[in-house]
This record gives structure tokens, C-alpha cells and sequence, in this order.
């Protein structure tokens, strides 16, 4: 293996202030779910916080579908801050004064980790279309091996929303001795056959972008901007409310007038709003990482291989647990959450759910909420209470 | 005015059977609310049953956004039955029995009215992307071409779900003497910011497909396929529930297996069967129409022009009516159908409003469902009652 320096903050305002992101070649071959084996693979990641003596604060962050390493603070000449922001940070919910907290871009993803848009060692060219299959536990292991890289036997946590609290329930099953505590956010123990359509248009939005080449646009030095932008404007609609849209344009217009005798082109604000959106996406992220992740996000079924019994499935689990749901989130839905929380209350486990009121749909999970920040932090300051206890 | 000869049915059994459609040339000009002037237009219908001595017994049945004029029974030579079959006809909720049912393919749409595949007379080339816009009202004006061509001073009914509740509900503002009853289901007095959003990445779609030719594609004999195929995917799944798509599909896989070990493609059903949807669709309908018709759904705004005030807008209207809702409709909710009858109520008008339990979301008022045939049927059967006992 081999890693930038590490840069960690301590700052005392509430941001975690200027970071530099890492990264680490983990030259261990890794085996797939699907079989294939990844010889080497490069991860790119972000710290913030220190770890301490005992290398028992550990907090690991997992993305969703569309996330990197960025979760908090800013880059150098950049006043953007992380996706997660809002909750990491010193003295934020996720405290940066207390925990060591890891964020890694996935393999798989475009952000400079191993993935579609990264070179083939067996071709010479971008892996394209052949990047193989992936699977959340791939992401666990991947994670782990950057664990070790870090020398760290536990984590304190390991935390996500969406995707990401799949990734925390797959690590509480795979390596259950090697987390305290698991924070599942607006997710799901498997998607339903809605979801798993929203995804399939999405793809096909992008495959049927004429750039598109197959998967090997990179290749004829062209991108699925288009296809790439509807993808986005369809997850971006299931990431909100209905309520939360209405609140936000309503039927307001961008341009034209809906008065009779009217042939200009009329556009509602919402139009306006989910073009450019779908057009800012299309320009950062990688069209077939979309397309891997989203099949990822399929066919996550946690319960599978347990004879499809989430009891039978989380009996392997060690760790305790907060689940936490939105009532807007139309995506992963409470009834999700409940169902991960009954499952783990049938399993003798130590779990605690709160269902947050919220209008702000799934991307609730990434919004400032008094409650939802009020109970995250609560929990995980006991969790440092208890760590700088001595314990 | 030109038309075939009328074709009407009078069958026993519970299908009006063999139907023919008829067409009528309306040669007055229709100027539709964008200003324009149509000189002429073609529109193609179909009629149940036989109108009374009095002619007083006509129910014009509105179609929605892929709706036709074959509403019942089936063509010469093809068993498949309209769209609303299983309501229309001798016996059923719209009885051919005891009404004469008019279903008109509306200009605008592909199924031979006038629209925009059809010859522009200034150019002599399809109308393509140049069709002028429509409205709901344009709809309803030129319906009531049709109706004086019929000689039918007073619609017993106008009946329409989605889109078609919108026709039934301006009817009753526009026309406040010509119609008895408005049925108004599953409908809305105006899309949300959600309902236009699902409108415009359906129509992003298909202007995105390099077959669209900027809506010229008939004169460079190509037709959108996929990007139509999209726009149909991301409607069908809007029409069905969450909780109707789990019963019937599931995760169930059509091919693939997500063991471990296995690199092969993984389909789900749920993807399988929407692209059939897709490409089935993207056959038949016409992309530019898909256009038109979704933006015509996106501008319905019944209260608008009266200050956004339904209770004034509906004080215009005169007829009874019948609005019906159903449970897992998340297109246009039962909570859009209660603002309805809240306005009608404030309004002083005579209202029916049944709240139906399904499963089947959108797509329900399409469907059997036994308390919605009798409500239906129920209300309908008095209206015969009536107007039999020589009213």
C-alpha cells in the first residue's frame, strides 16, 4: 500500500475548515462478489479529526449513489463545501472535535478512485462498460482494506445514508466484530420494484444517448451528456417531495404567460429547475459509474442469502443500532425503516428509531433538521462519552 | 361538415361488439385559446347504442393522454376491446343500452383527428413540431363541433378520468347549459410541480433522441423510438402504486442470478416488463403528440382565469356531479379529487364524491373494481331512469 499524508483538523468553529483529500493504492488483490479480481485498486479518501491513542474513534462514512470523499469541509480555492457538511464538523452531530472520521470515495465511482472511467491494466484503455459488477458488500471489503490501511481493528461507527446505510447494515453481517455501532439513514434492506424502475429508465436514458458508444464513449472522446442529465432529472424527482415542490415552485413560471392567445413557449420553474440540474450533474459524473451504481442499488437485498429472513439475517450482527426515517421520503420510505427496526428488535438487538417529520423527501437525510441533528449527535456523544471514558 | 354513416350497437351481451369508427370534417374554424385558427379539422369517433326521439341521452366520453376514440367493443378483424371496455357497454356502468356514448379521438392526438402528424395545409407537409399548441378548452370547443354535428343540444353526461375529468370539469364552466352531469375522476384542477416534472424528463426524453429531429422526423422518415419508449416508462410508472408493482412483480428476476460468483446480466421483471411497455408504446403514439398533449396536462389550470379561485370558477357551472378517487393514485391523489368537492360543496353545486380502495393507483379508473361499477353504474342508471320517465 501506499498513501499521501494524512490531514487532520482540529478546528474549533464549526466547519472542519480546508482539507486535502488522499489516496491509497491498496495493491491487495480483491475478489469480487461477482467473482472477478481486482489486483490492485486506487481509493480516494478524506479525514477529518484525530484519531486517538487507542485508535478506537473511528467513524466511517459511506456515500450514496451520487456522493465522493468531499463529505465535509472545503478544497483549496474552493468555498464548496462537503455533501455532508451540515453533520460533520466540530461540534456538528458527526464531531470532528471527538471522532476520526474517514470518508472514502467507493470503488466503482468517478472521483479518482478505481473505477469504469479508470484505465484497464489489461487493455491499456478505460475499463468502459467492462467494469465488473458491484455489489455493496464489494464496497465493505474495499473499506476494510483501507481500514487496515489505517490501522484500525473497530470502528466506531460506520454511518450512512440511502446506499450508505446499506453498506452499514452489510458491515454489521460481514465483519460484526469490527464496528460498535451501525447508523442506518433513509435506507432500505432492498429496493422495491418502483425503485428498481426508476433506476432501469435511468439507465436507459443513458444507453439510449446516442454518445453513449456502448459504454466506450471515453474512448471515442465523447460523453452521454444528455442521457446522463435525464438520469439525474428522474433520480432527482424521487429524491424530493411532492409537498417539498409544491412549496418550492408550485406552478410558478420561468417564462412565457399561460394567457389565451399565447403561442410563446411556456416554462414552469420546476422545468428550469430539474434541466439544470440534470445538465450540472452531467458534467462531474461518469455515465456508466451511474449505471453500475444504480444496478448495485438493485440488487442490494440484504436478506438473500439468509433464506430471505432479516431476523435470521441480523442474528450475525454484534453491533447496536440507529435507524433513523423521514416521513416524506417517498424513495426509502419509514415503512423501510420500520421493517429494518422490527427486524432487528425479532433479533434480540439493540436498536433505536426515530422517525424524523420532514419535508424534504429522501435528501432530507443531508438537510439541517433540529431533531434529526439533535438525536444523531445525542447518540454518537454518548458513543464519545463512553470512548473517551477510557473504556 | 362530412361524415360516414353512423354505426351504432344495441347488443344483449355485456360487449357492444363489432364497432366502426366514423370521422366528420368539421369545416367551421376553430380558434383554439393560443390564438390560432384551425380552418378545418378531422375528427375521428366512435358511438354506442342509439340516441333517444329527444336526443337527449348522449354521453360524450374525454380520453386522457394516450387515449382514443375506440373506447368499447372491438374493430373488424381484432378481438383486443377499447380502453374503457370494461365499463362501456350493454349492461355495464356507461350502458349502450340506455345511452348513446360518443368517444372522440381528440385533435391533437395520433389516431386520425387532426394533429400533428397530420398535412399542414400551408405547407403541405406534416405539422410536426409546429402543430400549435392546445389547451383543455380547445379540446371541449371542438367536441362541441362534433356534439351540433350529432344534433345534440344537451350532453346527459361528460365523462372522463385524468386528463378526461379535466374536458368534464371545463365543459361545466364553458358550456354550463349543455351538459346534465359532469363524471370527474381520478383528475385535477391543476398538475403539481411533481406531475409537471414526470411531464417534462418524458418530454426531455424524446427531444433528446437523435430521431426527433427537432419534432421533423416524419419528413426525414424516422421516428423517436426510444426516447418515445422513455417517456411511456416514466408515465407507466407514475400510473401504477408502489404497492401494485410489488404484488405483481417484486424483485423477481426475468433472467441473471444474483448468487455470488456470477458476472452474467441480471434483469429484473419490473425492467423487463417496462420496456415492453416502452417499446410496445413508442409503435403507436406519436412523439410530437406526446409533447403537445403532456404540456396541454401541464397549463390545466381550471381556476386560473377566475382569480385561482375553484369556488368561483365552479359558481358557473350548472350540472350535477360525480367525482371519484382512488386510494393509491399518486398521479393526481385522492386529496386533488376532495379539493374538487370542496369547491363544488362551497360552491352551493349538487356533488357525489366516492373515494374508492385500490390498489391499482392511476390506472384504477381503467380497471374492474365492484364498488366502482356500482357507484358508477349506480349514478348513471338513475340519470337513464330519468331521462326514460320522459323528463
Amino acid at each position: 500500500m501506499s498513501s499521501d499524508s494524512h490531514n487532520n483538523q482540529n478546528n474549533q468553529d464549526s466547519s472542519v475548515g480546508l482539507v486535502k483529500p488522499q489516496q491509497v493504492v491498496i495493491e491487495q488483490p480483491l475478489k469480487l462478489a461477482c467473482g472477478v479480481i481486482l489486483p490492485s485498486h486506487r481509493l480516494v479518501y478524506e479525514t477529518y479529526g484525530t484519531l486517538n491513542k487507542d485508535r478506537s474513534n473511528g467513524i466511517l462514512i459511506c456515500h450514496a449513489l451520487s456522493g465522493d470523499h468531499h463529505a465535509a469541509g472545503h478544497h483549496e480555492g474552493e468555498t464548496k463545501t462537503g455533501w455532508w457538511d451540515n453533520y460533520i464538523g466540530p461540534g456538528k452531530p458527526i464531531d470532528s472535535n471527538r471522532f476520526y472520521i474517514v470518508s472514502v470515495n467507493n470503488i466503482g465511482s468517478c472521483f479518482g478512485s478505481t473505477g469504469p472511467a479508470s484505465e484497464n491494466p489489461e487493455t491499456g484503455k478505460p475499463y468502459g462498460a467492462d467494469f465488473p459488477p458491484l455489489r455493496a458488500r464489494d464496497w465493505v471489503a474495499s473499506q476494510r482494506l483501507l481500514m487496515q490501511h489505517l490501522k484500525i481493528k473497530c470502528w466506531a461507527a460506520v454511518v450512512g445514508g440511502s446506499l450508505g446505510g446499506m453498506q452499514a447494515m452489510r458491515w454489521s453481517l460481514e465483519h460484526p466484530d469490527e464496528l460498535q455501532h451501525a447508523v442506518v439513514i433513509a435506507s432500505s434492506m432492498k429496493l422495491t420494484a418502483q425503485n428498481i424502475a426508476f433506476n432501469e429508465i435511468a439507465r436507459k436514458a443513458i444507453k439510449s444517448d446516442a454518445d453513449f458508444c456502448d459504454g466506450n464513449y471515453l474512448q471515442h472522446n465523447k460523453v452521454p451528456h444528455n442521457g446522463l442529465a435525464l438520469a439525474r432529472m428522474i433520480g432527482h424527482v424521487t429524491y424530493l417531495s411532492d409537498e417539498l415542490m409544491g412549496q418550492k415552485f408550485g406552478r410558478d413560471l420561468r417564462s412565457g404567460d399561460l394567457l389565451q392567445g399565447k403561442t410563446d413557449p411556456v416554462e414552469f420553474q420546476i422545468e428550469s429547475y430539474l434541466n439544470y440540474q440534470g445538465d450540472k450533474f452531467s458534467d462531474f459524473f461518469d455515465a456508466n459509474s451511474y449505471i453500475l451504481i444504480t444496478k448495485m442499488l438493485d440488487y442490494f437485498d440484504l436478506a438473500r442469502e439468509y433464506n430471505h429472513d432479516p431476523v435470521a439475517a441480523f442474528s450475525h450482527a454484534k453491533c447496536k443500532f440507529l435507524v433513523v426515517s423521514f416521513s416524506s421520503d417517498w424513495r426509502f420510505s419509514p415503512d423501510r425503516s420500520q421493517e429494518i427496526t422490527d427486524a432487528l428488535i425479532a433479533a434480540g438487538k439493540n436498536v433505536s428509531y426515530i422517525a424524523i417529520d420532514s419535508d424534504h423527501g429522501h435528501d432530507a437525510f443531508l438537510l439541517p433538521n433540529e431533531r434529526y441533528q439533535k438525536a444523531l449527535g445525542g447518540y454518537l456523544s454518548k458513543l464519545a462519552d463512553r470512548l473517551e471514558g477510557g473504556s
